[in-house]
């Protein structure tokens, strides 16, 4: 049986609706079902004003539905002729599991397709006025996921201590740990860090300090948000935007 | 005297129009004057009708104009009351001196925004099927600049080998010498490569090897093109789309 339907992996970027693409919108609108993640923001959803919207959880591992369950209901809509949009925040295939997905569909023959969004990795540390890289303060950066003990400190160990930025996606919950991690690895007590949370909505904050001071763990008010740590000496390139783009000439 | 233009440094992505953002087509739409860079697709560039376009040269430190003279283009004409767009392939912010425009309109007090662009570190390897993270092979990657051997070197150095997904931006006329260099610093010669050129765009080609292969150098056919160099396990994961989405349903 041949299948009619089709199944678009998308990236939703990091809150704000002005920064979808142009595709995602497409989808989107064309949508008959949309599978979304808990960092998906409710104005991007109004995107999907045909569709069936359906939640189906948390990243960082804690899913209201499990990855196979979310699979098998995509396959199975696809399957019935359906238009699925599979909405991520961020960009799916950084930290997002996105490649298991696609490889769920390849082998369900399912076609699909993928569409980049703007990741937390380099706009939450934009919307708060630092590059990810700067001349002469770091051409490189690592993006790394929190979220495991283990896996930070292989992706970590090793690293010339405060040669290149470091952004840490879900790792709010382990922050004053993996400051501890690369303290003990030799980066100074005194790097610069950051911490973005509910970057590029309304409900955005920006927490400034130090490796030390993350170490004594996230503000209480970022507490429970979800957020980026960018670590490294961009983070005192202090060029917060000197325009309100949104009340001056539109998002 | 009160500045009454202003400058949106706007990140036009990797080559795609479907890929920019939403708000990087209003500020386009709106703009009088562009200054654009060599890796900026000319289906982006149609956006700017209005506009007056003008080149001002490539990334990788070889500009048509130097930093400065942009800089100082881009304040007198918000001076004068213009509208101007900064564009630049991929994000502003990732190997794009967004940073120092930023810092330079911050100091001379033009108001400005930054417009988060699809950073071809992660949408060229997406385009060829590559996730940069997986669940089992990668659980970070890093972005590194391929233009400056000892750069390049500092920042690898160190990292534990086989460990994450490297990807290298600018780096298609050093690609020996980083494959050499991986492989002096303890990085399995079958590291599985990938180079991704003109990513998203119909040129766009997908050549796959080894670290070792990369070490004789890029295949003819993609030397000389704008590239991007994927580097890990991740590389073997393929989910090339099955859709040819732009045929199915729209770009």
């Amino acid at each position: 049986m041949a299948v009619t339907g089709h199944v678009s992996l998308v990236g939703a970027g990091p809150g704000d609706p002005g920064l979808l693409t142009r595709r995602a919108i497409v989808r989107l609108r064309r949508a008959e079902l949309v599978l979304y993640d808990a960092l998906v923001d409710e104005r991007v959803l109004r995107y999907a004003r045909r569709a069936q919207r359906f939640y189906v959880g948390k990243r960082a591992g804690r899913h209201a539905m499990s990855q196979d369950a979310i699979n098998a209901l995509m396959i199975r809509a696809a399957r019935r002729g359906r238009r699925v949009v599979r909405l991520k925040g961020g960009d799916p295939f950084v930290f997002g599991r996105g490649g298991e997905e696609a490889l769920a569909l390849r082998r369900a023959g399912v076609p699909y397709d993928v569409v980049p969004g703007i990741s937390s990795a380099i706009a939450a540390p934009a919307a708060a006025g630092i590059p990810v890289t700067h001349r002469g303060l770091a051409t490189a950066f690592l993006v790394v996921s929190g979220h495991d003990e283990r896996a930070f400190a292989a992706a970590t160990k090793g690293i010339a201590a405060n040669q290149l930025t470091i952004v840490v996606l879900m790792g709010m919950g382990r922050a004053s740990a993996i400051a501890w991690s690369l303290v003990n690895a030799g980066w100074a007590r005194g790097t610069p860090v950051a911490v973005v949370s509910d970057a590029s909505t309304p409900r955005q904050q920006v927490w400034r300090g130090t490796l030390d001071e993350l170490g004594a763990g996230i503000p209480a008010a970022q507490a429970g948000s979800a957020g980026t740590i960018v670590i490294g000496d961009v983070v005192n390139v202090n060029m917060q935007a000197t325009l309100d783009r949104v009340v001056a000439y539109g998002s």
